[in-house]
């Protein structure tokens, strides 16, 4: 046995040089496992396998679990298909349904433990044999309880004394593509859209099928097909049909279709003169197509909507509420048991009002007029996801509306796909965020597995960052962020390192040496983007277009980046305190006096909620202006220090990868600089002040760096 | 060993399993060899390897054979750095530069025999040793060689007694891209462009590095990054940095990169007022244009253009001709070895004119006028790319111009990536037409290999169709047209069945049981999609927009099919003899009297250059009718019985490609009973003859098969 587990290194090893490593395969590598004791004990795990399969999600399953005992383990167990043929090392796999004889063991009394979609995987003794079983109340928990088992063996942890349920906190775990009909993905930088349409539903891409199950091994059960800027032919009879033909491929794997829908839809695919929400015809528009969807999708989602917002159309053209809007959709639906998710980023490029108070505004007053399927889905923060914003005041204010969060996985305003910046840091600290709102300890997190309500809605929905790139991701790292999101989408009080130590392991390696140097590069990178970028509250200073490099100069009347950094001679920064635009009003107590307090108030918000002059003294005793030079160089810094531990990397993994995340570093330094000089030699123009002598000095002017021209950026359409 | 090798495929098998077998590697797989004594007797041919590299091209070449053998043969050789050091079953490979040593063997006086890209393999013995040898006069050439020496193993082929000298036998080996600088690729329908402009030059996406390797293995020595209706901005100091980034990657695999240009980019990006060939001001902007670019990519290639062509600008809008244009160019290229490729498929959809004459009319009276690097360069045919046409008659007529031939590998108008279709067969078929322009035997292979001419411009381009999908070209059999197109423009005088059985070899499997079903699909392909669409000679009968499916009905002013098929309840088809446009006059006499004789032209393009009544007696005795309805059932028959052949090779080859091809199969049978009964049905109507009664009749009305909507394109632009 043991010369040929040698062997079988060796020649793994070898077959990886001829298969170049791409990243296609994310974080389902299935690598053999080099340790011969532990491949030992793990094999004796699996002397026979049980899994009786009477549906497509269980044959998934155990699929799934062929395909990764043979890559992990380079064994195939002997299949039994009854109770008699039991024997020591019987994996079992399967719910009461699929497995009676479940019934009699120890395991079945612990399913009530679980939801509907939860799962067991436990160590058993079944006529003496020492068995593990993993059981769920349905299908879909098995599988998820196979992906859960086989990261067990990835990340390399022990199959003994198993005791392990599991079931999902929030009920809607969604992924938002906004992919545009004709292929294009709005603010995607790994390619283009997944879906082929023109193919669709016919040829049914086996690329398809690898999405669906790393979106279910992490969790996701919803995909939102378009682009929430809608066109309304996604409604169509010819484009449903295409829809129909992913959600064939995506249904064994637990995950429902939802599709964008255009509030004109009526008068644009409908042939109506109106689409007010109040004229009958409009109605029974709406509930005549969804009828048509269900004929077609049995199991369809419902509808994601943008209205009234950057110029789509929606019910306040027509006098009517966002929730009247809303539930016109929400009405038709209903009786399918299909659920709508209504956007809360409402903004129209006024220039008068502070927009981080609009989507409050708007909404709270709304609190309690949604239907029962409806969810109300703001953004994380009240602007734009910014690099780091508060958490939206409209979590823990609508408390009886169920609340969906929308966070970017994308990283439209993070690097694109060119930066390595973790988001799992990000996401936790908006899901940690104490709302208060119903005392100490109220968290978004709490809001969302929306502890007011009884009727199970709750949901988390990402915007993800995937594309036809070999790598799903365009950078590597891209899919940390993909399986942190979905990670949190199933429990959104997992930390971030756990999250992203999980990944690694199963990414890259189990080893210390590699282990340890990425997730210390992960857990800076986010630190990193907001040091050199946009520091101590500072937010959407951006580039118009390209929503990437520095452009605090932008000054036009649709938008200027003035509005929000409002830089002068003497002060920088907005005051939204109670004495300006009063955004910190729409925090409970004592978040609205910590915010509001410039001595109590966060360093990483002071800009975003206070306007001070240049010489304000920081916690650290230097001026803001030296401050802010402070935090600029130290991005830059940090991003070297990334580089440098990542080039501890060379040898240790394959060089594709090495490579691949050395020069895309290289490529983050450069912009970091960029982003960095360019900031301070603006801002240097009001504050006056010079960058303190200890520091490398711009190597160019003020005018070069904004002569810089941005990368090129492949879609035409660039509201969010 | 015997038992190491048992292992050794058993894990292989394994492997495979956890990573699906999607097409990504191509035909330079390097899959084990499972038979044992050939294993055996190919190991040791490779018991040391020397290779000394001196150049990134040598470095290529050294990396690619490493990676062969290892995947082939799982063996690491010894390399060795030294003539004194070899010993029996050395590889060496060099050229005299890198190989000082060469000059002392038998093989040295045998690279006279070469071109400057060709390559020698031959066995030898070097004081008694055997060893094997990969010569060349140059890099490039030792690069080739190595691809060839591999290839002979993948296709299970003796290494005894070698004795290999190849040469290319044309200069320009391009691939022309109709990539649009915004990610989409006109006519493509395999996904998106593989260049990534946002990254580029900074990230190169190693992706390009392995479309250089799959490039180089065929031969390919030019690509044209951009559609050749093209955008000014291509030629803007940004993109060339850009571009300067792709051709830095393809240089060592002797490939150099050209850019398309747009006549009036004096105008677009010059700040010029005018793109006159006769300015100085114009002139002189090309000249600093083309100096800038060679600043930044030493070995550019040269120019692409299409002027005056379907609404492109060119020389004509100042009055000049089209010889007057490409000069402009050429000579600015001129002192730094660029080239100029001028196309010659001008029509501005002029209706009172054929179609099919436009062509040879415009260019065959500047014979004799374009510079010493400009290539006239004609599509395969007189039209536009149909699923067949004869040569285009100005192969044979411009003895005194430098001609490169167009073909299109992306088949826009045959099936898109929907349709399993070899187009070995029908590059062969043009290329083996003989134009008797010098007499017999002056095929058009002839034509483009430039007998008339010393100077040694020489060349074949191909519009590539490949993408970002994961297999490159949508369907697996279109990775065989891009190889057949490679292998051609190598030497043009290769059969059709002989590249398709390499390429079998090399990306299936060697066994009888294999080979023989998927050659038997490929060599009919091609006359099965005629059959099915455009039989007789018929043409330009698709739809409208997508160029896919029928649409013999389309009917408006800027394109009517009527003027394709000019049906009416007498006759169909076009007279194209001396008694209507005089379209066989273009081509040479015995030709020309083939053509343009009723009783001699061929039944192939009988309905192209003739007009016949529905009851004029094919020669198999049957009514024009009747015979027009055989070819639209066989077709259909064809494409079942292509089915019935796939499926035999169920379990023969793994699941994923049969699936894939299955698939794709069953897709190509129901779009061909589309063509064949919407074709019939709307012919029918002016026929008035029945189909005959032992055929299935169409299963609905023409109605129903015009109201099919046309699967959906994802490109904007349509013409070509």
């Amino acid at each position: 046995m043991k010369t040929r587990s040698i062997v079988f290194v060796i020649m793994c090893c070898l077959i990886q040089l001829v298969r170049a490593e791409n990243g296609y395969e994310l974080w389902l590598r299935y690598q053999p496992i080099e340790d011969a004791s532990l491949l030992d004990s793990y094999r004796q795990k699996h002397i026979a396998l049980f899994v009786p399969v009477s549906s497509d999600t269980l044959k998934a399953a155990k699929k799934e679990l062929q395909l990764g005992l043979r890559g992990l383990l380079n064994y195939s167990s002997q299949e039994i298909a009854s109770w008699n043929e039991l024997k020591e090392g019987t994996l079992i796999a399967g719910t009461p349904r699929s497995l009676p004889g479940l019934k009699d063991t120890d395991v079945y009394r612990k399913l009530d433990r679980l939801t509907e979609e939860g799962y067991l995987i436990a160590s058993s003794h079944i006529e003496k044999k020492a068995v593990t079983i993993i059981a769920a109340r349905t299908d879909i928990g098995v599988l998820y309880g196979v992906f859960r088992y086989l990261q067990l063996m990835q990340t390399h942890q022990s199959l003994a004394h198993l005791d392990i349920a599991d079931s999902p906190k929030l009920k809607y775990r969604m992924l938002n593509h906004w992919d545009n009909l004709n292929g294009t993905v709005e603010r995607g930088y790994a390619g283009y859209s997944l879906w082929n349409w023109e193919r669709l539903p016919r040829y049914k891409d086996p690329r398809y099928t690898d999405y669906a199950r790393a979106n279910a091994s992490i969790g996701i059960n919803g995909i939102v097909l378009n682009n929430v800027n809608a066109e309304a032919k996604s409604l169509r009879t010819d484009w449903l049909v295409k829809a129909s033909g992913l959600a064939d491929v995506f249904r064994p794997y637990g995950i429902k279709i939802y599709l964008t829908a255009k509030f004109s839809a009526p008068k644009e695919i409908g042939g109506l003169d109106t689409a007010n929400p109040k004229d009958e015809r409009v109605r029974q528009w709406w509930k005549d197509k969804v009828k048509e969807i269900y004929g077609l999708i049995p199991d369809f989602g419902g509808f994601l909507v943008k209205a009234n917002s950057e110029g789509q159309p929606g019910p306040q053209d027509y006098g009517c509420s966002h929730a009247e809007g809303a539930n016109l959709l929400g009405e038709a639906l209903e009786p399918y048991g299909g659920i709508v998710f209504w956007r809360a980023f409402v903004y129209q490029n006024e220039r008068h009002v502070d927009r981080v108070v609009t989507g409050y505004n708007e909404f709270k007053p709304l609190d309690g007029q949604f239907g029962k399927n409806v969810f109300v889905q703001p953004k994380n923060g009240p602007i734009d996801f910014q690099p780091r914003e508060p958490f939206h005041p409209l979590f823990g204010s609508m408390p009886d509306t169920p609340l969906a969060m929308e966070f970017q996985i994308t990283q439209e305003n993070l690097g694109h796909a060119g930066h390595l910046v973790y988001l799992g840091t990000l996401f936790e600290e908006t899901l940690q965020s104490d709302t208060y709102a119903n005392g100490k300890g109220t968290t978004v997190s709490k809001v969302l597995q929306n502890y007011q309500h009884t009727h199970g809605m709750s949901a988390l929905a990402g915007v993800p960052n995937v594309g036809t790139d070999l790598n799903w991701t365009g950078h590597l790292f891209g899919q940390a962020n993909w399986y942190a999101f979905g990670r949190l989408s199933w429990n959104p009080d997992m930390h971030a390192t756990d999250i992203a130590a999980e990944w690694v392991k199963m990414t890259f390696s189990t080893k210390q040496e590699v282990l340890e140097p990425i997730l210390r590069i992960m857990s800076m990178s986010r630190e990193a983007y907001v040091n050199y970028t946009m520091p101590l509250g500072l937010n959407h200073i951006m580039n118009y277009d390209t929503h990437n490099g520095p452009e605090p100069w932008h000054n036009d009347p649709v938008w200027t980046a003035f509005d929000y950094h409002k830089v002068t001679k003497d002060s920088i920064g907005v005051d939204r305190t109670m004495q300006g635009s009063g955004a910190t009003r729409q925090y409970h107590s004592p978040v609205f006096d910590k915010f509001d307090d410039l001595n109590t108030c966060p360093e990483s918000y002071l800009l975003w909620f206070h306007r001070l002059p240049w010489d304000y003294k920081l916690k650290s005793g230097k001026t803001l202006w030296n401050g802010l030079v402070d935090h600029y160089y130290k991005g830059v810094e940090e991003v070297r220090q990334m580089q440098r531990l990542w080039d501890t990397l060379k040898g240790k993994i394959d060089n594709e990868r090495f490579r691949h995340v050395a020069t895309l570093l290289k490529y983050q330094e450069q912009e970091a600089i960029w982003w960095r000089d360019g900031c301070l030699l603006f801002f240097q123009q009001y504050s006056g002040r010079p960058i303190p002598s200890q520091y490398e000095q711009p190597a160019h002017s003020l005018k070069y760096y904004q002569s810089i021209p941005f990368p090129y950026d492949w879609n035409g359409v660039y509201e969010h």
